[in-house]
Formats: C-alpha cells, structure tokens, sequence
C-alpha cells in the first residue's frame, strides 16, 4: 500500500471547492457506509485512502488504488468535522437519462441537504430520473451526497431549463401552495408525467406554472405557512407512484 | 429603547447551551421570520435584541421588552453563521397534550433538522401532538427551532418512555423496515391511534415493535436501504390523515 504524498492531498483537497470538482470531474466521497453502499453498486472507487487498512478486508476494492493515510490527513481531505478512517476519489458523474416515464423537475432547489433527501427520496420511490433546473445546487456538493446516501452516483440525473420542459411528451403536475386541486385529488395522468417542485423559498417559477397540465398542493393546516420541499416531494412521489400500481 | 448590557448579554449567551435552557426554562429565537411568524401565533416575546429599529414599525410588538444590539452583539447571541438584525428570548415550554385523536411517538430520533422538520410536517397534516421518547434531541435546540418554523412553540408536545405508550387506549401503527404489511394496504384504524417513527440509524426499538397493533413500512426500492426518517414521517402522517378524512 503506497503513502499518501503531500503533493497529492494537496491536489485533492482542492476538489472540496466547486470549481475544481466541475474542472477535474472528480469529487472525493467519506465513510465507511458510503463507500461499501457504492461498491455494491458497483460503482467505481478510483482511489482509497484510509487510515485502518483492516477495513478494506471484508468489501471489494479490488478495483481502487489503496493509500495509506494518517488521521490528521483525513481531516484535511473531508468535509465533515469528525471523518471517520476513509475516504475515496470518485467520477463526479451522473448518468443520463434513459426512461422518462416517471420525472422530476426540480427549480432552484438551493439547500444540499433538501436536494440530497429528494434525491435518496426519489430512488426509494422508484422515479425514473430527475431534471435539475441550472440554479439548484451542485449534486456533488458533499452534503448533497451525504443526504443523498450517495444515490447521486447512480440515479439518472440532467440539468435543464424550462425550454428543456416545453419540448417533452409528458403531462407536466406543478406543485403550488395557491391553486385548490389538492394533490390527493389527482390520479396519476396516462402516459410520461414530471413532477415539479419549487425551491424553499420562491417556490415554482412563473413561466413554469404556466406550462403546467395540473397544478396541485398538498393540503396543509392554516397553523403553518409551508412545508418542507423533500416531505413535500415524498408524499407527492409516493402519491403518483400509488395511484398507477394500485389504480385507486 | 435600552441598550443591551454587556452583562446581560453575556447571562443570554449561555442560553446556546442546552443545560442553561434547561435550568432558565427560556430559549434564543433568531430572525424577521420566525420572529413574526410566533406574534402572529399570540406567542410571547419576553425581550428583543435588534440592531435595525424600524422592524419593529410592522408588527405588535407591545408585550415584549426592547433592547437596541449592536450587530457585534447579535452575532454572538446568535447560533446561525450570519445572523439577520433581530433575536428574542422566549419561555422554552411546549403546551401539553389534550386530544389523543391522532399522536406521533418519536422513538430516539437524534438530528436536529430531522426532528425539527418532523415537527412542521405534524403541524401541516394537522396532527393533534408529538410525544418524545427521552433520548430524542432536544426540542429547544436551535436547529430544531429552526427546522420547525418555530412550531415547537405551539405543536403539543411531551417526554414519556415506552411505558406511557402501554398506558394509552390506542392502536399503535409502528413503522419498521422489515415487516410486509404495506403502509398503504394500512387503512386508518377506529378511535385513537399513534404512530411511531424510529431512530436515524437503529429504527424503532423492540420494546416498542411488540407493543405495535399494526407493523407497517414504506416499500421502498431495493437500490436503497431506508429514506429518511422525516420525508417517512410525512408520508406515514398524510396517509394516515386522508384514509379517515376520505375513506379511501
């Protein structure tokens, strides 16, 4: 097992900035959980650094080129206060999408752990892929893959604008928190459908409401103005995926 | 207006630890929004710290003390990074639970966001009460505040371990990840019921499972072990709420 150098921490601290994760297309992913939930997704670990080689006994990382790093080197290469014995270099990828079947639209999503959890969401629920709008945050952010269960690794996932939306084959649902058809009313449209929802704070923008086929809410009590985009997501993912299988 | 005392200050920054909210039984609440939200709610502000006066020209105001801050002084109060221009203190009580209809049980849940989120969620589907198992965080943590909305403030709320639960002349639907029954062949049982959610990383304990009339899961897709505790929550929450509102 080769030394971590000096030279190469350097060069991968520099993927915990944006900017070098989008020039390098690499990001680097921490955890025991993590890293074990990838391989059994057989996705590939370019590289490992760990501080307790013991670990690397009981998984696959036949693949990876293993370094031996040193507590201290750990905590400068993650993001996390506490980081646990290892850590990995990964392609900042997502894949593209195939089956538009069942999509979300996401517009200007800003909070990394809400994307992360719609994402971990959205892969629970069975959605085909989802839609960024070119203002939500970066997937590869690290508390986006952390709250994502590092799903954002294997769900399909593309950034597009809402002209990207006019030209879909699709009956486009929009969640609102105004107009009155509660989604609860709504059966799962025939055919491609696209789930939008909105950010945290301004919700869906204008020009995309107006693309709407439906515009739904979900009904909340008067004691509260709002609710959370990923439980909004949830129920509303879980919804359209229950009246196609159970035709309720 | 008076001045805010260095002393005084000092006495209100112990407030970010939780033992001294326990001891003072009184909470820092932060910024324009939540601020406005609990006087709207008839909830009372016992003092103010603002560095920006005519804030206060919009709102009622009247019952509460005011105190001018410098910005040096909100930044150290305060527990967010860039804290906005006003803050407040607050009695950290939660009400008591009077209608049993339909309660949450959290068994040990442990983050912040996830419990503070949990609690607006409950507020939004109209749930009458949350009951905290005692190794819950604590509700008056200012991450829990803040993912609330500040419905901690308001929300029913009490600490009781599993014996309480065997006390109760209720059905109590548990939530696991590995029972078969799905949560959506679940229709809402007669008379009272609770819910119970489970810890992050352990799920609900088996003291709990054994007291459940009913043992229920979200199916999930086999690409992923578990979603996340607060996004099951709202989901368990809504269906539950609309099987007896719309007897579907």
């Amino acid at each position: 097992m080769n030394e971590l150098s000096k030279s190469h921490l350097k060069e991968l601290c520099k993927l915990k900035q944006k900017k070098f994760r989008e020039t390098t297309g690499k990001v680097i992913i921490e955890g025991t959980r993590l890293i074990d939930q990838l391989l059994q997704s057989k996705i590939i670990l370019e590289e490992i650094y760990t501080s307790n080689a013991d670990k690397l006994e009981n998984s696959d990382y036949s693949s990876s080129k293993i370094f031996h790093a040193e507590e201290f080197q750990l905590e400068k290469l993650c993001s996390t206060k506490h980081p646990q014995d290892i850590a990995a270099l990964i392609e900042a990828k997502t894949n593209p999408i195939k089956d538009k079947k069942f999509l979300l639209y996401l517009d200007g999503i800003g909070e990394p752990g809400n994307l992360g959890t719609i994402i971990r969401t959205a892969v629970a629920a069975g959605i085909s892929g989802i839609i960024l709008s070119p203002d939500c945050c970066e997937v590869f952010n690290p508390k986006v893959i952390r709250a994502s269960l590092g799903t954002v690794f294997f769900l399909p996932m593309e950034i597009h604008d809402e002209n990207w939306l006019k030209m879909q084959d699709a009956k486009i649902i929009v969640t609102t928190l105004n107009k009155s058809l509660s989604l609860f009313d709504l059966k799962r449209p025939e055919g491609n459908i696209i789930l939008v929802l909105g950010s945290e704070a301004e919700g869906v923008r204008k020009e995309i409401i107006e693309l709407a086929d439906f515009k739904v809410k979900i009904p909340i009590s008067k004691n509260i103005e709002s609710m959370n985009v990923a439980v909004a997501a949830g129920i509303a993912m879980y919804h359209l995926m229950l009246t196609d299988e159970h035709g309720k």
